[in-house]
């Protein structure tokens, strides 16, 4: 198989799973940056679940379609087109309004990983509000100079949270991101719980660094495969090892 | 297709729609004006996932069912006759428990939107007590006046909530009301988690504007045909856009 | 059909209904009294989803099974017999360990009405504590003593939680019980979100008073007909209107 | 059938069965000890959901696998020799990161039974931190020495949590480890929310002794079998009674 032909299968397989997570519903994307780096494969406006490969379109970074007579894109594609142009390492981006990611966007409390499947999450998740630049808007990203100052805001984290929206999660590869996006939401929820309880030791520093550290070690994207291996089973989709 | 079939169909679908939401489950309602404005369409009385298309029926504004010899109906379609005949713009109404909504009819706190996609419940759903104006009751809206008196707590917003009894919701389609009475749900489930976190920053009214402004941009219903099109696909529905 | 035939339908019905519901699990068990008012039917020990008619045996009120030769039994069926001794109106009992409920045991806090369909639960639901007569137990109801105590508890509830255990419902009519122990697992579910919010307004006397003599208006077992057929609808099980 | 294979049959359910539970996900494992006591029963790397006869590989209790051509195993599997080399009794153990318990492993809260059917997970459930022998590490245990301390943590203990990181379990047979896991998750998810309530009445020790006395009465593994049927029920698996 051709790079491109990995990612497309991928990227596919992330917009099924990431519904059959419950991290996507009717709404959220997922895209991939292109082999050649200065675009972005990303699905027409569609809900995830109904996402098929002949529904990828290729984007420039700002957001236009390469093909003229693409159909309709996400309105919000300008988040992936931003964070790609402006963190040349990211190869994958999760946009999505999950459950229990949306009350750490609204109060003063951060979220931070409290488990150690959680630590690509990073030490502190950031919060960004389009009302400190942009005053009273509609939340969407709806342009690219909201996706820059988005981007803005991740300086180098995974993770966004983003007031009144939802969040946006950056990968090495869409394995990754899918990754991410999931433990994200399962954070939060556990953060939510473990709330009522009093305070919360969470993961160190030092701890967050050696969780990540193994994720990364040896052939790259080895440390997500069994996480995408038990989801593939899960939406009926044939797994393939990373190579 | 004329109108009545494109309403009928959307009718029909929303039953099932709604069901497999969570919306309503045994209980719950979901009616559409019919296109001689002085009638609606409502099953007869049946669970909403149980509702097929001979099972609607009309009726008049007072709950009258139009054929004599109908089937039972539900007991409180007042509730939607009163809606229709205090507010010319309203085509559709839902009556539902779900599970979020209900706390925040028996206590003080107000529920307010707290997350984008939930801007079209307005600013601060209004509280509804049958004990205000009728004393003790069943709780259910059971007889025109009743309705009414519900009616009258609307003022021009898109939902009310009932106290230990559910909420009600209308929309300028169907579509839009399954939206609203969807994310109504999903708003108070949110505001509830968000509320063990300390104070929440819920979307302000220039926001709220805008954010429905968007959705009524365009051709009519266009804003909602995403979400309509996803759950069409969980129930089995062909999906249609809106024309 | 006999009156014995229908009695046997919908028990087994119920077992598949409340495991649907997930009133009941690997555990939990639900009885009819018989026709002969001196004796009562239930399954022998089984998971009630696995529950077939042939499972279903005859028992004294003392618990001694009328067959010398059934299978084993539920150890705790002096539950349903103590009931049916001390209550001759009740027709139909379910014990079981849904979640919601175990809070209310085991905390001072009362359960009582929060929404009109759970008016059957009555005022306050009271709770019964096995260490207050027999000190330390292992909290299962495996006498006839025991079954008599807890009988004890339920003066003219509905309802008794049991601290440490679950709870035990009573009906006038299988349905009812089963009813009636889907919606006290549903107000306490509600109960303890709402209490996150505040002071919670309650069903006044007067109301469940009304939603009591509505469900119990006209035919008998009228009231809780769409409930029924909704959840046959679920398992699989052919409806029949209470006759 | 041999007994080998009574513990290979129960150990492939018992994968199958956890996942059904949500008590393991992509991630989590489950061991038998094997019929010669210094070797244990594992599946090689793989998420429990798809865990086939043909997975399961026989390791030595320092965790070296007894096939050396054995695909790539847990990385965790020394939590188990750790557990089967320091506690003769102990036939089966459990891994998992299961919802409910995490926040007791990162808070004060103490994990306590709260209703009968959790007796086995014992009067208190200690909590093992790998910060205070190991200081900053990704959790993880992956090696034998991590193993080891694990297993001191537990003294006598069925269950231990793991701060930042999940809980293991242990039983004296497949059946009765997979029911306490399932119940150490029950009790967590409804400590947590009788937390909101108040104070909290537990089991007290001579309730949770006779709770336990009855479990372990008559045939060994016999008051596990109600669940054990249950779930292969659930799980398509053919149910077989302890023998």
């Amino acid at each position: 198989m051709t790079e491109s032909e990995v990612i497309l299968g991928d990227l596919v397989a992330a917009n099924r799973i990431l519904a059959a997570q419950g991290v996507v519903d009717a709404f959220g994307h997922v895209s991939a940056r292109h082999p050649r780096a200065d675009r972005f494969l990303l699905s027409c406006a569609k809900s995830p679940e109904l996402v098929a490969a002949a529904d990828i379109e290729e984007y420039e970074l700002d957001g236009t379609a390469v093909n003229a007579g693409a159909p309709k894109g996400y309105l919000e594609r300008f988040i992936h087109g931003a964070l790609y142009e402006a963190r040349p390492e990211i190869q994958s981006v999760v946009h999505n309004h999950s459950r229990s990611v949306i009350p750490f966007g609204v109060t003063a409390q951060k979220l931070r990983p409290i488990v150690h499947s959680s630590g690509t999450i990073g030490k502190e998740v950031p919060v960004w509000d389009a009302q400190h630049t942009f005053g009273d808007t509609d939340l969407l990203i709806s342009n690219i100079a909201m996706g820059r100052d988005l981007a803005k805001a991740f300086t180098s984290a995974n993770c966004v949270l983003m007031r009144g929206h939802g969040c946006t999660v950056a990968g090495k590869s869409i394995r990754e991101a899918v990754y991410t996006a999931y433990y994200l939401e399962a954070n939060a929820s556990l953060q939510l719980e473990a709330s009522r309880l009093g305070e919360i030791t969470f993961l160190r520093p030092g701890e967050i660094e050696k969780v990540n550290a193994r994720l990364t070690k040896g052939k790259r994207g080895e440390g997500f495969d069994r996480f995408w291996e038990y989801w593939c089973g899960r939406v009926g989709v044939e797994f393939k090892p990373t190579s």
